[in-house]
C-alpha cells in the first residue's frame, strides 16, 4: 500500500469532473472499498466508518433526548407482511429473497428488509392495547437495508446501505404533525448545524411520496454536479399501516381506534455523500472538527544530519500529543518514514482539520506551526498558547466550512416560466429550478412526466415546506398551461 | 398491554425450573420478542437492547484503547470465498443463501455471513503490501451473523444473532500470542469486572477448535442449569487463512511472507444470557448499576383523599428526578396510574438497581425511602444526604452482584476418576467435572465421543488455560485407560 500511496493525490479538480473527483476521494481517502466483489455491497473502511459513526451518534443522542427508545428488529421480513399495505407492497420488485439454507430449499422464503415498516408494524400490533401506552416513540439504528438497485455508487445508492429509522405511534393527527416538525428540527440541528450541510425542506408531490404514506417531507440538498440529494425523509403514515397491520388501542371512550403513525429516516449514506461532495476541495475531504476521526495531526520536521535536533523534535511532538490527548482531542503523531510534504498531502486528503508541525526552528522559538485544513499556509503559534489557538482554529474551520457551504447553496435556485426556458436552464444550471405548476396531487403527475422526459431526468421535488412560494393569480403550469396552483422545484436527482 | 402486565410476575422459581424462569424473564422483562414469526429471528426490545448496547460500548472502548480501528463489512459473502479455507468451509451446511431478487433468480447467489473471516480476508489481501503496515488491528461491531441452527433460544442460539469480531494481522507468532493474552484480558476486564460474570479460561481440544484455527481459547461460564455457556473465543489462525486468501506482505528481508492472524469474538448474546441467568433472582432481572437503562426509579406514594399532600409528593419526586438527572444518573419518575406495589414488582422484574419512594411521611421527615434491588426492604435516607447514599447503594449493589456470582461459580467444579463416576456425577452436579484424559489432539476425539454418548451430551471443554491442572504420573484416561496427559473439564453445553 505504501508504494501505491505515493502516487495517490486526487488527479482531477472538483469543478472539472465532479464524478471522478468523488470516486477518487472515496477511494483515496479510504472511506470505502468497492472491491468486495458483489455489486452494491461495499466495505466501510475505518476512516469512512468513523465519520459515519459520528453521524449516527448525533442522531441517536438527539432522538433519545426527544424520548425515543432504541430497539433492533431482524434483517428478515415475512413475505405475507411485505405485501399487507397495498402501496408499500411496491417495494417487492426490488427485494432480495433468502430461499435456501445449507443445501436445502427453505419451506418459506423470507425477504431482506428494504425498510422497516413491514417488519416492525406486525409486532406493534402485539405491543399496544390502550391509549395509555401512547405516544410510543422508538428507533433502530446502525443497521442496513437491502434493495436490488440497478446502478450503485458509494454513499449514494447501494444494494446494501446504512439505515436509521424511527417509528412512532400516536392517538391523534395533531401529534403526527408535531412529530414531523420535530423530525425536520432534527435535520436542522444535526445535518445543518453540526454537519454543516445546507438544504431546503420540501413536501413531496403525491406521486413521489413514500410507498404507503399520506405525505412525505424531505430536506434536499444539491451536490456540486447540480443533482438533488435527498438527505432524510419524514412520513405522515396516517392510518394506512395501522389498518393494514391491525394496530389499534382502546381509547378514552372505551372504543378501539386504529393508531396514527409517523416514520423518519435520515439518510446516513446521503448525509455522508453530501459531506464529501459539498465540503471537499481539490485536495480531498474536509470534515467538521467534532466529526473528524483524527482532529489534529502532529508532524515532525527532522533532518538526519542533526540527531540531537531530531531527538528534541520527536520529544516535543510526543509531549504535545500527550497533552492534547489529555485535553480530549483525537490526536495522531505521524512518525512514519515518509517526508513531511507527503504526510501533509495524505492528511489533507483525509480531511484532518488541524496540522501541527514541529521542526528545529520551532524548538528554538518555543513555538509550533499550525495549519488549518480550510486555509492556505500555516501560522507560528507559541507553545504556551497552543490550547487557546486550537480552540480558535477549530472554531474558525467550522465557521469556514459552514459559510462556504451556505454560500455554495445560496444561489442555486433559478426561475423558469416556460418548458423551453426550463429545458435551456437545466443544461447548465447546477441547481434547483423553480417553475409554476398545475397540481401536486395525482392529476399533476402527467405534467411531471413530461418535464422528466423533456429535461432528460428533471424531477418535481415538490413544494417548499412549511411555507410554499407565493404564486401570482395569472401564472400557468409550464406544461399544460392550466392555472398554476404551486411553485415547484425541479432538479435531476441521485 | 396494561391489563396483561397486571398478571405478569415470574411464576416459577429459578431453582425449580431454570428453563421456564429464563423464558419468563426474557419475555416479562421485555428483553426480546420471539413472536416475530420467523424461527430464530427475534426482536430486541428496548429494555434488552439498551443492556446489550452497553456490552457493545464496553467492548468497543476497550478494543479501541488497544489500537483497534472500527470498520463494517457487508452482510454478504461470495460463495467462492466461503469455501476457500478448507476447514472453514465447514460453515457451508448452515448458511442462508440469497438466490432471488424481485421475481428473478440471481446470476450468482450469495451467502449471509455466518462469521466474518470469509468476507474480510479476501479484502485484507488487497490492503497490505509491506510489513510496515503491520500490525493491523481492526474490528466490527453491532452487526448480526446468520446460521441455520435447528434449535434456537433468545440470547443463547439464534439463526440471527448479534456479533462482535476483531481481526488482526501480524508478522510474527509472538505477536499472535500477545494478542491472545490481550483478548483474554479484555474478557476479564469487561465480562468479569464490569458485567460481573465469573468464568474459567479453556484451551479447546483440537476437535472443537474454530473451523480453520490452529488454537481456540475461551472463557466459559456455567448457567444455573449446569450447562456450559461459552462467552467468547479468541483464535490463533496461524497462516491458514493468509495462505487460503493470499494475504502476504514484503518483509524486512524484501521477501514475501504470509501473515499471521488472530480473531476474537466476544459472544454478545451469550454474555447477555449469562447476565440474565446468573444475576437474576426469583423476582426477575438484576443488572449492574452502570449497565441499567434506568438506574433509579422514583415512585410516589400518594393518597387521593389528601390532594395537598399528593401535590407535595409529586413535586418532590419531580425535583429529585431533575436533581439526579443533573448528577448524570438515568432516572425514571413513574407517575403512572398503577399502585405503588405493582410498580415495585414491575421495576424489580426489569432489574432497576435502585428505587426511591416518596410519600407524605417522607415529606414530613425530609427524607426518602431507598431500596436496593439485591436487598430486602428499604432504608430511610435524609434528602440532604441522598447523593452520597446513592453512590454507597450503587457500589453495594455491584459488590453484592459480583460476590453472589463468584460464590455461585466457586464450587461448581468436581472431580471424577472413572467414567462411571462421571456418569453418576453429571446427573445432579450442575457444573464442570474434572477428569484425567488421554489426549486433546486428534487422537483423543474418540474418547471424547464416548464421554458424549455415555453422559448424554457431556462435552470435553478443554484444558485450563494458561496453566493446566497438574496431572499425576499414574493417572489414566477415564475412557481408554491409557496414560492421562491432561486434566480436562466436562460439561453439557448450550
Amino acid at each position: 500500500m505504501a508504494e501505491e500511496k505515493k502516487q495517490k493525490g486526487i488527479t482531477v479538480t472538483k469543478d472539472e469532473d465532479f464524478s471522478e473527483w468523488y470516486t477518487q476521494v472515496v477511494q483515496k481517502a479510504e472511506l470505502a472499498d468497492i472491491r468486495f466483489g458483489i455489486q452494491g455491497f461495499i466495505v466501510h473502511r475505518p476512516w469512512g466508518f468513523m465519520i459515519i459513526r459520528k453521524i449516527y451518534e448525533y442522531l441517536e443522542k438527539e432522538v433519545e433526548n426527544q424520548g425515543h427508545v432504541p430497539y433492533l428488529f431482524p434483517v428478515a421480513i415475512k413475505e405475507e407482511n411485505l405485501t399487507k399495505e397495498a402501496e408499500h407492497a411496491g417495494f417487492t420488485p426490488e427485494v432480495f429473497w433468502v430461499t435456501e439454507a445449507g443445501d436445502k430449499k427453505m419451506e418459506e422464503r423470507f425477504a431482506l428488509r428494504p425498510t422497516g415498516e413491514a417488519q416492525i408494524y406486525p409486532v406493534y400490533s402485539l405491543w399496544f392495547r390502550s391509549h395509555n401506552e401512547l405516544p410510543f416513540k422508538a428507533y433502530q439504528s446502525r443497521h442496513s437495508v437491502y434493495r436490488n438497485e440497478m446502478t450503485t455508487r458509494p454513499f449514494l445508492r447501494g444494494r446494501e446501505f446504512l439505515f436509521f429509522e424511527s417509528h412512532n405511534v400516536f392517538m391523534t393527527h395533531k401529534e403526527v404533525l408535531n412529530q414531523i416538525e420535530e423530525d425536520l428540527g432534527t435535520c436542522k440541528k444535526i445535518i445543518h448545524d453540526k454537519i454543516k450541510i445546507p438544504f431546503l425542506y420540501f413536501k413531496r408531490p403525491s406521486w413521489d411520496k413514500f410507498k404507503g404514506a399520506d405525505n412525505t417531507y424531505t430536506p434536499d440538498t444539491l451536490m456540486p454536479d447540480g443533482k438533488r440529494n435527498q438527505l432524510a425523509s419524514t412520513h405522515d403514515l396516517g392510518k394506512n399501516f395501522s389498518k393494514a397491520y391491525d394496530i389499534k388501542v382502546k381509547g378514552n371512550d372505551e372504543k378501539e381506534h386504529y393508531v396514527h403513525q409517523t416514520c423518519f429516516g435520515p439518510g446516513i449514506w446521503r448525509i455522508m455523500a453530501a459531506l464529501i461532495g459539498i465540503h471537499g476541495d481539490n485536495k480531498g475531504l474536509i470534515i467538521p472538527f467534532d466529526m473528524a476521526p483524527i482532529q489534529i495531526v502532529i508532524i515532525p520536521i527532522t533532518f538526519t544530519k542533526n540527531k540531537k535536533d531530531s531527538d528534541k523534535v520527536i520529544k516535543k511532538c510526543r509531549d504535545l500529543k500527550k497533552k492534547l490527548k489529555s485535553l480530549g482531542y483525537k490526536v495522531k503523531f505521524d512518525d512514519s518514514e515518509w517526508t513531511p510534504g507527503f504526510k501533509y498531502n495524505q492528511w489533507e486528503l483525509k480531511g484532518v482539520p488541524l496540522r501541527i508541525e514541529v521542526g528545529p526552528k520551532e524548538i528554538k522559538e518555543n513555538s509550533v506551526s499550525l495549519a488549518i485544513r480550510t486555509e492556505q499556509g500555516r501560522k507560528k503559534v507559541k507553545t504556551a498558547s497552543l490550547d487557546k489557538e486550537i480552540i480558535r482554529a477549530s472554531k474558525k474551520l467550522d465557521k469556514q466550512i459552514e459559510e462556504r457551504a451556505d454560500e455554495y447553496f445560496k444561489n442555486r435556485t433559478k426561475n423558469a416560466n416556460s418548458l423551453d426556458e426550463l429545458k435551456d436552464l437545466i443544461k447548465n444550471h447546477k441547481g434547483f429550478i423553480r417553475v409554476p405548476f398545475c397540481s401536486v396531487e395525482k392529476d399533476g403527475e402527467e405534467c411531471a412526466e413530461v418535464i422528466k422526459t423533456e429535461t432528460e431526468g428533471g424531477n418535481v421535488c415538490g413544494t417548499l415546506y412549511p411555507k410554499e412560494d407565493n404564486i401570482k393569480p395569472n401564472q400557468k403550469c409550464i406544461v399544460c398551461g392550466k392555472k398554476a396552483n404551486h411553485i415547484v422545484y425541479i432538479a435531476k436527482s441521485y
